[in-house]
């Protein structure tokens, strides 16, 4: 019997479930969890959703995510837990042992790294999102879905997609977003929500860091820079520095992308972002990480040594890849 | 017999078209206009395709986009024009009167503000994009699609969707792109090419439009301005234009965004976009048209005397809306 088979089988067998996702939640995490709980719920079952992290402002419109607690997942010595979405335990944080001790673990996810970590695994690294797994899912179990999960999975495969825009994006998503659709959801509005409306106070830190822009090595690196000043000026929070560093990358014709945030006279965040290159590389040279596309570091001196030193080893791997 | 009836019947009879789209290409209006052209071909047709405007170069990358003609349209009396994504014919520039001079005009159209100027009229303002008619129609015309009319037709309705963000995206269109997608098309890569990555000089442009923001009515109108002197010392393009206006809209609390584009002393041309209000018709109250929330209009005028104008209106516009 299939990992699948079984876990459908348990899903119609048992009771109830504790459903969790992980840290830093994003929308398919989110949009997943929710989805879940209430389909299940639809089938009778009794579900508790967790997250070890507190659900960003921008999906807090969806349906139920009050209901998602942070803490109280206690013993689950008599109970199954559905972990979504999450490649390997630690990305539980706080909850991994209260996970680990569950009578069996349905660990549903779409990474490619995942650590089949599961009493029962169900990862599908060709789903662009663990929201078209989950809707899969649904389906087989004859659950009718409603407007408030067809929402969650569309904000899960949506966010998952860059709004349909990634390499992971495939015709099964297409039909699957379609069919979501036809539950009455209104994608202008979910999107406006969850992809493009900023705070004012961020386009004025943009047009900052904008004015700071720089090229160099035959415009192949583009550099912005901002301060904690310029910031507490702009009326910006540091929320707002995030996705600031993407306008590097998304210039034609830049292979590297950095942003130098000066947060103190002796202390400076560094973003990297690239279309082609392996960043947490260059990252990882300046005791910093991350993902292959987008990594980052922080290191101590003030703003002209720093960016000296990053930009040295900037140039160094551009010039290493081009020998 | 319909006109949609009578345009298929058209379309299998004659043996030769011009095909044509409106000023100032977009997505749509060249993605269409490829399809159109490429389907008739594969029936066999004798086809020529126009556009009054240069093709943005992000767009260049489509199959056939060389072959499309800016001059030369001649004399049609003995020909059948199709004219795409028009919603009048003074979108079609230089080329109107020699489009009239056409045996017969099939206008197929999306825009709900479309004049009906066709001999045979097709418009479908539910349609997402006229890229989507243009898919109907080539089904109903059994045409076999390959990869280039499906990339085509892609970058008709995802750019016309902003990437299936925008209001006007339904089951339809999910479903019309899932088939798409089955030709062998690389979102991601064609995504990153036609929506992320903008040139430099748009950058600048852009930095100096937010450097003009303005708030008015408790926030909820923002206002950028530009002219074409700060364009050239940008070094941007007119291409570059194009977004900047949405950056109005994506601001918190904002329900109206206007661009002004100072052409001349004499002459400016102003963009609204709205994530809630219907913005054709403000654009209609002041001689223009275009989408629901996304329309535009171009005034006689010193910029001061026409900004006081549209805010009067515009104000008048969210008075009514409260009232």
């Amino acid at each position: 019997m299939s990992d699948r088979a079984k876990i459908i089988e348990t899903l119609h067998n048992e009771d109830s479930f504790y459903i969790i996702s992980h840290m830093l939640p994003d929308g398919d995490s989110i949009g997943s969890l929710l989805a879940m709980g209430e389909g299940l719920q639809r089938m009778g079952k009794e579900i508790r959703l967790f997250t070890p992290g507190k659900i960003p402002y921008k999906y807090k419109f969806l349906q139920n995510s009050e209901l998602v607690a942070h803490q109280g997942f206690g013993n689950a010595a008599d109970i199954t837990t559905i972990v979504l979405d999450s490649s390997d335990i630690e990305r539980l944080g706080e909850f991994k042992d209260a996970v680990l001790s569950s009578k069996k673990i349905i660990n549903i996810d779409h990474h490619v790294t995942n650590q089949r970590f599961g009493t029962m695994n169900l990862v599908d690294s060709e789903a662009a999102a663990t929201g078209e797994i989950v809707y899969d899912l649904l389906k087989e179990l004859q659950v009718v879905l409603n407007e408030s999960i067809a929402e969650s999975l569309y904000v899960a495969i949506s966010t998952d997609t860059g709004s349909f825009k990634y390499e992971n994006t495939t015709a099964k998503t297409f039909r699957v977003v379609a069919s979501l659709l036809e539950y009455g959801l209104n994608p202008g509005a979910i999107s406006q929500r969850i992809f493009d409306e900023r705070p004012l106070s961020f386009y004025i830190l943009l047009k900052e860091a904008l004015s700071s822009l720089e090229l160099y090595e035959g415009r192949s690196i583009a550099v912005m820079s901002l301060s904690n000043d310029i910031r507490i000026r702009s009326g910006a929070s540091t929320d707002d520095l995030e996705g600031i560093v993407n306008y590097t990358r998304n210039i034609v014709g830049i292979e590297l992308g950095i942003l130098f945030y000066v947060e103190s006279v002796s202390e400076v965040k560094i973003g990297f972002r690239s279309k082609s290159l392996d960043v947490s590389e260059l990252a990882g040279r300046l005791n910093g990480g991350g993902h292959i596309r987008a990594a980052g570091c922080r290191l101590q001196g003030d703003f002209q040594t720093v960016k000296a030193r990053v930009m040295a080893e900037a140039r160094k791997m551009l010039k290493d890849l081009k020998t």
